[in-house]
């Protein structure tokens, strides 16, 4: 496709760039500059919540598998997607705040792949962080 | 770079294809795997964590800037990037596991930024979703 | 204190029976009802949102007690309360719609500690469940 | 019941401050003796955990409902109530490491409903609170 990914976060990063207050973002017209106006605790609840609507909207998707629905399956799914773009969008608006910006968290990711190519150690480093992580409240 | 964001998405959502367990992802040797054979709640939980942890890590950066200490700044903000990689990473084995992929929510996002450039209507879309969702809850 | 915690849960259970639709709760007037209304997206949405709130309030107070600022410690551990309140009234309203009530919840905290008196068994068989539920995610 | 909800908040109470690194207890027999060790971060994150398991739980009473399977039903009701539980007893876990408790919960609570009655006053105030939370994210 044209729009490649790196096109499309690299043009969401600097939309939200200029949603910022010291960049005349305008709370008035644009919803972005309203939550980055309001200061972190406005966009991260919006995290905690978008979160919350993913695994809804795939417990839905479930739901409609286990009803062998074919139109409300491929509604959910849609759904699901939405629901995990506005995940990822409003991240976005936090690593914009905070200086970052989703090429950093796809550059993690390409770190966690590996130079080597796409082998378990790769995702052995991903799986020991989550496994500490989980040991954490374990 | 070389690895352009549409690479390094594409290559993830290939690896996940394999540790499903109709593809003999091995859940003794891999922790998505693992995820993936135990179903939906394994892995939609992690979200919810992964959500919470990254607001956490967001509000140690306010807390390191409090403190105007650069170097634990510096780490907050390297801790954030990589808790916001651990969250699109368990969303997309959610994604994975519904015969989604990582490129589908790129497509999302790049259908609300709009064809026709990077405008206020395009983010208006997304606000408005946010306000009827908000609203929802008010 | 007169107004025991068991009378505080009753007397929010009865209020939230009176708001659902099938008894005449009404939107218009009603935050409560026009969740309920509104279907279980709605307040179960609420839930993730005043679980990140919670968690977010605690961060302010190890914010506080990093600055020793004494009052701005002793207001964010009232927020803190604030948020958790919060919390448990959006599940109650969870409960509410599913026929069940925050009584049924204190009955299981009942019967976790065990009716031998508060020993270290008790805490045990709430442990081993999140320890399971921990590695699920491992 | 001869155990009042405020006996049994009163004792959990007692038992988590037992649990506390200060007071002796010992993370290698006790769960919560282990997450107070840990710190914040540790439990705060279980705070989201149980929230995404509440959630699901109430997902799975809608699905069992819909496929009008009645014993599925009974079945997922009683987990939801047991989530319920682990996500306010995780919330106390976080309560007791800011010297707070459940009953300080349950304080506020009351004060919401009004000393003057169950009247929609009360609700309002939780109401409008509430709204305001939303606004911040609208």
């Amino acid at each position: 496709m044209t729009n490649s990914a790196t096109d499309t976060l690299s043009d969401l990063a600097k939309v939200l760039e200029t949603r910022k207050p010291a960049n005349g973002g305008d709370p008035e017209t644009s919803y972005v500059a309203r939550l980055l106006a309001k200061g972190p605790d406005a966009f991260l609840k919006k995290i905690g919540e978008e979160a919350t609507e993913t695994v809804m909207a795939a417990k839905d998707v479930d739901a409609a598998e286990a009803k062998q629905d074919v139109a409300s399956m491929s509604a959910a799914k849609a759904k699901l997607v939405g629901e995990v773009a506005d995940l990822w969008f409003h991240s976005m608006i936090a690593l914009a705040h905070y200086e970052l910006t989703p090429l950093d968290v796809v550059a993690e990711l390409t770190r966690r792949i590996g130079l080597s190519g796409l082998d378990e150690k790769a995702l052995r480093k991903v799986a020991e962080r989550a496994k500490e992580d989980s040991q954490k409240g374990a």
